[in-house]
């Protein structure tokens, strides 16, 4: 029985998030089904961490065990020719048998991504948040700064995750322009539910001037949900990367 | 009565291209519907050219001639609150009532985009053309070098276009790599039927060894189109820019 990691990216337009739903698809489903067909067993995938509906990936992770005779390097060629156009396997690798990915996992990646301009761009629409009014970028990645460390990040997770602790670190954080998007990246060792979307809603609402940069070390003190900004779009977020 | 220029963006993804057709829905005729719901008269607009079905514009024009109210800069603002999320008016200005956008087009760009990694990256499926095999941009960069000037561009036109002359003169014309994308970019005072995606087939064959860059001096010399290299999908194609 080999223990391989899939690397998954996918489009989350079309689903309803990682994890197989009662009220909709995940891509989770999708791509056990891809595994039933390419390797003939019901086999289960173990994903690094749920994603939201509409979120996306380039980075995702997905342990499956099974009994294969086809080469590891070949196993996303296999499994991508019968995924649906939106979900792509971009590596395989063994792991040990111990492996966990995603109580082993490192270091996660998350990247938010804003369309800043007059008006929006309709090949972006599913990949970013459309923001009209100019936003002070430099501010914003004073206000992320305000991120990095560990902390208590109560005040940025929704309500509905049963979690040990609230506490997380953030190795790093910021946000920059490359017209026309404004971009918010954030690398830590773990976040809550929400907490990257209610990040980037908390920055957006600096960059237009509503909050200050320096109002994150109080939101974060105050460990108040109601004192951070609003839950950014989930189309706006894509899960970059997960290390080991 | 006003003559208004629109700069129209849109994912040419679901739509038969940018004119009405009997086999599918144009985009025109979707702005034709938006112009109805906002000024309430039959309005058509005459678009700076065609666009395959598939291709993207980010800087289409399009002229109406309307009797409004709506001062001209709100145009965009309205006729978006009744448009497709994927067509977008990003800008109207008034012109004279003798201007024509497509005689009075001096400059057109394209860019062509190539997603060229070792896998497809699932956002980007609709915008770009994938390519597996490492390309060699430098070649390509060099071949699209003998486009600049003013050719007889036939071996770069497919058939089923009855154009007066098949000269065209290109200002620029470049390859480059930005990671996972490797984009071709170029601008001429106008471009025959399929031009632009025959250059980039063209190019591509180029960046795989299958031709080298001089080759273009001659397939441009030999007027025939089976010189050339194979019509690149329509998905990797947006239309820029368009100068008057």
């Amino acid at each position: 029985m080999k223990h391989i990691l899939l690397t998954i990216a996918y489009d989350g337009s079309n689903y309803n998030g990682w994890q197989r739903q009662s009220n909709g698809i995940g891509i989770q489903e999708k791509v056990e089904e891809a595994c039933f067909k390419i390797f003939g067993q019901e086999i289960s995938v173990t994903g690094a961490g749920r994603t939201d509906a509409g979120v996306h990936a380039l980075g995702q992770r997905g342990l499956i065990k099974v009994e294969t005779s086809i080469p590891t390097d070949k196993i996303p060629y296999a499994l991508n020719s019968v995924l649906p156009k939106d979900i792509v396997i971009r590596a395989a690798r063994e792991v040990p048998e111990n492996f966990h990915p995603r109580y082993d996992a490192r270091e996660k990646t998350y990247r938010y991504l804003i369309l800043n301009d007059k008006f929006p761009i309709p090949q972006y629409r599913n990949i970013s948040t459309f923001i009209s009014a100019q936003l002070n970028v430099e501010e914003m990645d004073k206000g992320a700064k305000y991120f990095i460390g560990n902390h208590d990040f109560a005040a940025f997770s929704s309500a509905g995750s049963s979690v040990k602790t609230t506490e997380r670190t953030i190795f790093d954080a910021l946000v920059y322009r490359e017209d026309p998007f404004v971009i918010f990246e954030v690398r830590g060792n773990g976040f809550l539910y929400n907490m990257v979307r209610i990040m980037a809603g908390t920055l957006i609402e600096i960059g237009i001037g509503k909050k200050k940069a320096s109002d994150v070390k109080d939101i974060i003190l105050s460990r108040d949900r109601s004192k951070a900004g609003i839950t950014a779009p989930a189309q706006g977020l894509t899960l970059v990367e997960i290390k080991y």
